[in-house]
């Protein structure tokens, strides 16, 4: 697998799992940092360049015990646009991406399963899934747990746990993820509610791209707020149960939007399709509602086309994979209008039925 | 020729003449009453039911001499949603349609030329004509007027020429109109300004339906605001000079956008072809605000297909036409369903090229 086709391909968590019409993927990431070495934010060059080599010679061993083939990538060994993707398929974070000197990610041939060295903390393991099944993905990252565990000592405390840069990762330094498609409750304006309820369970709502980010496309991250006090399988237990409510109250939301306004449901669906297929710039922000419209439109059956179309736009059609699939030397083209010709040409692409 | 067919067909001013690019259509209108007959707002029923009889005397006469079909239309012997379809053509006045007993219209099988009788005159000659063709359209409307004249003797005062219900008819109790489509003077914020310079030769500048209506469409109507002074032909042609330096002005101004805001423009207009094929809900002055969008993109050759269709729509799905369309019984779908549904359909016949 080259770095290539990891820049290029569809991540496999694109794709329709279980409770696919509201739980777009979910994610657990498992932070933990080699025992007497300082964390990265306060780590030289030589300290930084320890945990890459430890990290390095893990990828062969990952490779044959998790059944995929993993790729090491140094990130200051790319374009800044390159590293602009990796974000934006959630396999780096942005904190990596501005400071790529002496990190790296080792990343599974289908973008599953990726381990982030010397973001935060010396090791994020990552696993991601098409739908809500946070028991397997938790499984899948344990198992990297267990590799990397045997190459070098993790800084734990029998009181506290792992330890972890961030005061609020130190337990389990579990985070797990639900990323959330709520049109309804956002039209039936019900999102703060849903996020009191979940505040209440120590769950916390945030945008696309978690702490910070802007709510794009109705899509909602929602995630375990501390990660001490319950054991990994409670946390992603109680999680699993939030999630299954907030999905169902979604689901309520869009019957009663079906039952009480449907042509004005059908209007906005079709009117976004209609733009999308047809505009000749797009903003990201925009591209991202109208995208969420029509996932709402598939979902009820209104608009008849694959989802996985949507899916696959929602990623292509962000800043840093327009430009590179734009390539050198295609200024003029502003990347709104590239934005436009690459949806326009996928749905002329679709037969609607 | 039926009233049926009146109200069925497309006028045949509903296409493209000269300068179709900016002027939709043009329109003669003379005011003439008869002598010592009051006008019919003071009018009993006996009078209007002499002037009924006078007019329909001359409905054969008409047909003769013009080389046209006309027919005589009692206003009070149909239904309102057929008055107001009349009306959407332009071929009865608001004014007639809400007091319809006594009043009548003589109309030729192609909608062109019509007589309304007991309107705020006894008889409103009027012709209309596709594109700017004020002389032509003036040859018409002198032709009925010879007609009429010879069954009756007009109100004439050697002074101050006809003598008509409004003062600001007296004269020449002529009205020349043309239609403009300004999208262009629109975007750059120019139509104030081209209105101010309007005024300056006698001319005013109004919504699609004249005085009061409100503007739809990016559509004007220009016309001379008094009748007397000038003779009928010094009228028309300083009105035609006035049309075309004003034509000429919005071409400059789609000019400017294509070359500065070429992108922008692509835009809107791709995007309101989307809207319009793809809504399920359309109010009709965002119906003829997308109208007028695919129009400009039409003339500007970003958008390729036949003009008349969005012609015929702008009449077609205004509410009267809507409503007479669906017949009764429709009534759970909503005029804004039913006018996406028309626009839908019409276009969906047409192949992009």
């Amino acid at each position: 697998m080259t770095l290539n086709n990891i820049l290029q391909q569809r991540p496999s968590w694109l794709a329709e799992g279980k409770e696919a019409d509201v739980v777009l993927s979910c994610r657990v990431r498992l932070a933990r940092n080699i025992a007497g070495a300082p964390f990265p934010a306060q780590a030289g060059d030589n300290a930084l360049a320890a945990v890459m080599r430890v990290a390095g010679e893990a990828v062969d061993e990952l490779s044959r015990r998790l059944g995929r083939t993993f790729t090491w990538i140094e990130l200051d060994k790319m374009t800044e646009i390159d590293r602009a993707v990796l974000v934006e398929k959630h396999l780096i974070s942005p904190l990596q991406a501005g400071n790529p000197r002496l990190r790296a990610a080792i990343v599974s041939d289908d973008g599953a399963v990726s381990v982030m060295v010397n973001e935060e903390d010396h090791f994020r393991i990552q696993v991601m899934m098409p739908g809500l099944g946070l028991e397997n993905v938790l499984e899948i990252a344990d198992k990297v747990d267990d590799v990397l565990e045997e190459g070098m000592n993790f800084a734990f405390d029998e009181k506290f746990g792992y330890l972890t840069a961030c005061p609020t990762n130190i337990g389990t330094a579990l985070r797990a993820t639900a990323m959330l498609h709520m049109p309804g409750l956002v039209l039936v304006r019900q999102v703060d509610n849903m996020a009191l309820a979940a505040a209440r369970v120590g769950l916390i709502v945030r945008g696309m791209y978690g702490e910070g980010s802007e709510v794009l496309g109705d899509i909602f991250q929602v995630s375990n707020q501390l990660a001490m006090g319950y054991s990994e399988s409670e946390l992603v237990e109680s999680m699993t149960n939030m999630v299954e409510q907030i999905a169902s109250r979604e689901r309520l939301a869009r019957e009663q939007l079906m039952e009480k306004q449907r042509a004005g449901l059908e209007d906005m669906v079709w009117r976004s399709y209609g733009t999308l297929s047809c505009a000749r710039l797009l903003e990201n922000a925009e591209a991202m509602s109208l995208y969420s419209k029509a996932l709402l439109g598939i979902d009820l059956n209104i608009l008849k086309i694959p989802k996985e179309i949507i899916y696959q736009l929602m990623v292509d059609t962000r800043e840093g994979h327009i430009l590179r699939a734009a390539g050198a030397g295609t200024e003029p083209c502003s990347k709104e209008w590239l934005r436009a010709k690459i949806v326009r040409d996928r749905l002329a692409e679709v037969k609607l039925t």
